[in-house]
């Protein structure tokens, strides 16, 4: 699967006393480019939720290596470099115009309904979607 | 009904580049505050989201005169300054350790149920607590 | 001047438990609106804060009309209501596809130095395009 | 030294549309727990703020392993499991009143100056309270 990019620009809101962006943040971003993902490949989270399901965040790490600043224009890189039958682990990296990796993440993501914790099989729509389709 | 203060901290998370608390999160203090207020005449929220019910906000103005910084120890002061079938009005101020007044709002809540949309009447109970209530 | 367009996106970082968007997060919105108006006449925010300059708001009202939810896809249309040498009004409306009205807001921004406070008159340049320009 | 205990309640501004606490909050949930053990020994993170200097976290882990929901009053326990000359690190876990650890992180916090980006040695002030302190 090919790495799905998303564009991200830095906004007040983002930014906090330091002048760089909070790191919690950097989180929000990830989680946008990884809707944006399922977006591509005709997963709508809307759509889940009104059936009480959707994906959620078990574990994440995130190694932060430079400041990103009030008005940068940045992407963010997914790929997912793991599927398996209830989960999927995605490797995102947040990166400057000129290439530079501002930060760099690795989130697993479970599938879940309605209970919020017991992690159940994805659909297999998804996953046929996810391991060969071209995002 | 007396006044209800409610000390609010700020963190980095409040604060943006302009070294100054962002403008939007005094809107959450505000909200903080009001949780608060209705947890202490005994309205639960968390218990009215499972009935699909809750208070809402349709309209709400703010005065912002004098910047907030990280680390500073403030408080909010609520009135509750209209009580209507299906609204309340609050005026709520974020007041400083010397009694300078940062930032007033005014805000109206209402009561809708599961469609988000549509003011209810405010359940009876809630109504005698507000009204003769020593919050 | 022309009314400004802005595309805003709905992620699960602005809704809330009760479903909708939160009513803080609309602020946001308005204010990345704002800041991408001022982008196309040439405005940098990044570098007036290098020059410790800035735009506030003393003050907003906000009417909130229907609920945005996950996964919508909304515009701001924001327009420059009043010009004057320290200070604008903004009106601005979060629109959903078929042209409702989700909310409305007036915000006035006022242009301050580094002490955050006590506003100054705006650059020349800056009201300049603003009277003029199309943006 | 020992654990370090802050409470944390949920506010609807916490959650989102899943009905849970959005996965990014936990991260302001720790950093503010952090912020508070630091000021338990002294440490004003805004007057190193005016020395233009602060901790930044270059890396951290989390484990999701049960949703916080609105009205939750957590705690978070955070204990300092290395002192380095440049950084530290924190394990911090945020406890239901039953005593589930609903997430844990591992936070690697580093001192920098104005710039953000390199490491310096943290004060030797800062060091000795957090070796010999009891907060």
């Amino acid at each position: 699967m090919r790495a799905f990019v998303w564009p991200i620009r830095i906004y007040y809101e983002d930014t906090d006393a330091g002048g760089v962006v909070y790191h919690a943040n950097y989180v929000k971003f990830f989680e946008r480019a990884r809707t944006e993902m399922l977006r591509a490949i005709g997963v709508s989270q809307q759509k889940l939720l009104l059936q009480k399901a959707g994906f959620i965040v078990p574990q994440l790490s995130i190694d932060f290596r430079k400041p990103a600043r009030l008005d940068d224009e940045l992407t963010v890189v997914s790929k997912i470099v793991q599927v398996k039958r209830a989960s999927l682990v995605f490797c995102q990296e947040l990166v400057n115009p000129v290439g530079d990796v501002l930060c760099q993440a690795k989130v697993k993501v479970a599938y879940v309904c309605s209970d919020k914790i017991k992690p159940q099989a994805i659909p297999q729509a998804i996953i046929q979607e996810l391991t060969q389709g071209e995002c």
